[in-house]
């Protein structure tokens, strides 16, 4: 790992070389480097939170200026409860993850003697540009290192301090290990990622984690394939026959747990049979956490006949855009679907959400198994959810051991990517001189046999 | 199926329309199409051949007069032994293969009464343009229906007769199931395509089949993800082991078998070692089938000296674009690799076809299980092959049924491209009021389970 200013073509080039190395090396050799990563990362721990503290006294005045927005603030902070030692199990969990490369995930026997083989190997070479956020150089470095994949990192000027930092600890790890030295390159300045964007020969993916302006900048600028998501609009829908306190305990975790969060609740759509019943009960918790809520004219009605006047006055009008912004603070669009019958009703939610949101989660509430299933087969984000807050949406707590992303893209990598979404595959065809030009119809022809083979348990 | 003149934004509304309803048709409506869409193909295969002659003749003509190349004609011919069969035959093969979707490829349970599952699920709408090849369209129509996923097809001029023809009777055929009309769609004019290319916010996947020069347009005019090759630079490396009989063998089938395929041999690496005993082998037999050989210094020296004059004839030397270029003709590129070490002349060869190929499908000759290791974890293509033919790299060969191209991309899919490639995921979660609040280190806290749950057989 190395903190470079080189030229873009002379980075993309050595990240390039270097990771023709890494794919060969064995899982053995990159779990040592994760090791020393992960305990040089522990043993710096007080140095990295000064820094970080250097980034956030910064930050918070450029948020009093108006310069920088509060939620840019709260992902900056390492020292938020839990976020340090969270990115410090995070390698240790992709360390214990299986190997994701060479796994053989089918096995074909094309004729005798002749045998086609998918074999999962890393992609290549990663660019990673990130804003605040410096735990992602710690998450990056590991998920990188374990997949085989070479990454170039550009962190953002609001965590430079916290960058430089961390890049050096690491450096200086990385470099008693058998893993490259230019596996992992970090570079400080912006013209530097503009270069880099250009270098599709050599790089082969692109991950921006940060504000929607920064991943839709990348995806305008280069031609290498990005797997991220420009927004988290993400709707909870309260069916006719939701369970009360579950549709309060769901949303209001959806929307309050985090609000800064790309999986948290922005639109909530309402069955007109509940506006009385479910919607207060929902509408009081929220507001009781400081949420303000955009309502469609019925909503607001119905609210406001059974709200306080106090609570009412966190009630206001929702415009056409509202369904259309992710707030990413404690504000709420509320929408009305009016009641038809049952599975059209459930269906002009999934409409609603089908054009409305950004594909990345959605949630019914509802008792009705059927109802229930409707949504989950029609609604097409990375997640569908049956009475579970949309902030489950996360690789940690799927099982990933941690997360290089979440990904609104329809191809790839959907959802959260861990480790898998970092691979791809090759096809191996051993044979013994055979030919495409023995098989044909007819006399003398061959014929494929395309027989299945056995996959052992240590072939994955 | 309809052949249509709408606007282009039209067209892709209509198709992102008729993906929400084609991915909730169960797996019987969907193969009741297809066996629709073959019983009227092969019920009207001499009209669709009379067409298909209609475009042969003019292409002749173009061909004659310089505008049109020999290998675009080939392509076009759907009178060649075997083809319109095969054609008919994949409709089959992809009617009989498993249901890509709904398939479960992981459960998970998150904690009591909260489970998680990954599904796989149609990606949305494809637009897919061809030149040459009308079988593309049956092909296309098969995998897109069976894989529930829209799509939007547009034929080549040169096969403008065979393309209408065959639209009108699939379009006729597919009217009578269950599958929605507007799930397939073609397009006839050239302008339709640059706008179809601007829709990016209904169609998901873009897939050329054609010219490297199409493929290249497309990939230069799109925000949409192309999945394609723009090159097929397929190279064989003989090892100073090399078997003479495989070498000839694989060399001649991978070069001649059918020249103007993706799949073709370009670029032969020989070890200083065998260029007197292997390659004379090699040569004689590439060049009694027609093959002239571009080649470097040391080779040419050595054929001059082992070959007959007459054969000789076909010698001549290699400039540095050669081993750039994809001939798709009878033409070979020839290059040394210097005699060092075993493991050392497989790394620069596998340098070399690194540094020049178009990541398609490689090949070692070897008698070294070592050697073969080494070059089948080391090239980064989408086929790695040890002493088996280059052209086994195709979607039936391998046993996917049939191919929706051959894909060089570092993402999504990799080499042939059969159904699986069609499909992505959704991540399910069912719960009852889960909240992620209640997940905290400490007193009070839960904890993720993270249990594996078991994929049943009927899951996948």
């Amino acid at each position: 790992m190395s903190l470079t200013e080189s030229p873009a073509i002379d980075i993309a080039k050595a990240a390039s070389s270097a990771s023709r190395h890494l794919a060969t090396r064995s899982e053995v050799e990159r779990n040592e480097a994760l090791t020393a990563l992960h305990d040089a990362l522990r043993a710096n721990k007080s140095l990295i939170l000064e820094a970080n503290a250097r980034d956030l006294q910064a930050a918070e005045k450029s948020v009093t200026n108006g310069s920088l927005s509060q939620s840019v603030l709260k992902r900056l902070d390492l020292s938020r409860p839990g976020k340090y030692d969270d990115m410090l199990q995070g390698i240790l969990s992709v360390r214990s993850l299986k190997d994701p490369i060479g796994k053989v995930t089918l096995r074909t026997l094309l004729d005798d003697g002749l045998s086609l083989e998918k074999v999962t190997c890393p992609i290549g070479v990663l660019l990673i540009i990130f804003e605040a956020r410096p735990e992602v150089i710690a998450n990056i470095a590991a998920l990188s290192i374990k997949s085989g994949n070479a990454a170039i990192l550009k962190g953002g000027k609001e965590s430079t301090e916290s960058f430089v930092t961390i890049a050096n600890v690491i450096s200086e790890a990385i470099s008693n290990t058998r893993v490259p030295q230019s596996s992992i390159q970090l570079v400080k300045t912006r013209a530097a990622v503009s270069e880099l964007l250009a270098q599709d020969s050599f790089i082969d993916l692109v991950i921006p984690r940060g504000s929607n302006d920064l991943v839709r900048f990348v995806k305008a600028n280069t031609k290498i394939p990005v797997l991220g998501h420009a927004d988290g609009l993400c709707s909870a829908y309260l069916h006719s026959d939701a369970n009360p306190e579950v549709a309060t305990k769901v949303v209001a975790d959806s929307k309050t747990d985090y609000p800064a969060a790309c999986n948290s609740l922005e639109t909530l759509l309402v069955h007109e049979g509940v506006l009385r019943s479910v919607l207060p009960l929902v509408a009081r918790a929220l507001i009781a956490k400081g949420v303000s809520l955009r309502c469609d004219s019925p909503s607001k009605a119905a609210l406001q006949q059974k709200l306080s006047p106090t609570e009412a006055e966190d009630l206001h009008d929702a415009c056409d855009s509202d369904f259309d912004t992710e707030f990413l603070d404690l504000t709420l669009a509320v929408k009305t679907i009016p009641s038809v019958s049952p599975i059209t009703d459930v269906e002009a939610a999934v409409s609603h959400i089908n054009a409305h949101s950004s594909k990345h989660t959605d949630v019914i509430i509802t008792e009705s198994e059927d109802a229930a299933n409707v949504f989950l087969k029609s609604v097409d984000s990375a997640g569908v959810f049956w009475n579970a807050s949309t902030r489950f949406a996360d690789g940690m707590r799927y099982g990933f051991g941690t997360e290089v992303g979440i990904s609104t893209n329809k191809i790839h990598s959907r959802g959260p990517v861990g480790l898998e979404g970092l691979t791809i595959y090759k096809y191996l065809i051993r044979g013994s001189g055979h030919r495409v030009g023995d098989y044909f119809e007819g006399e003398g022809g061959r014929r494929y046999k395309h027989q299945n083979l056995q996959i052992l348990e240590s072939d994955v």
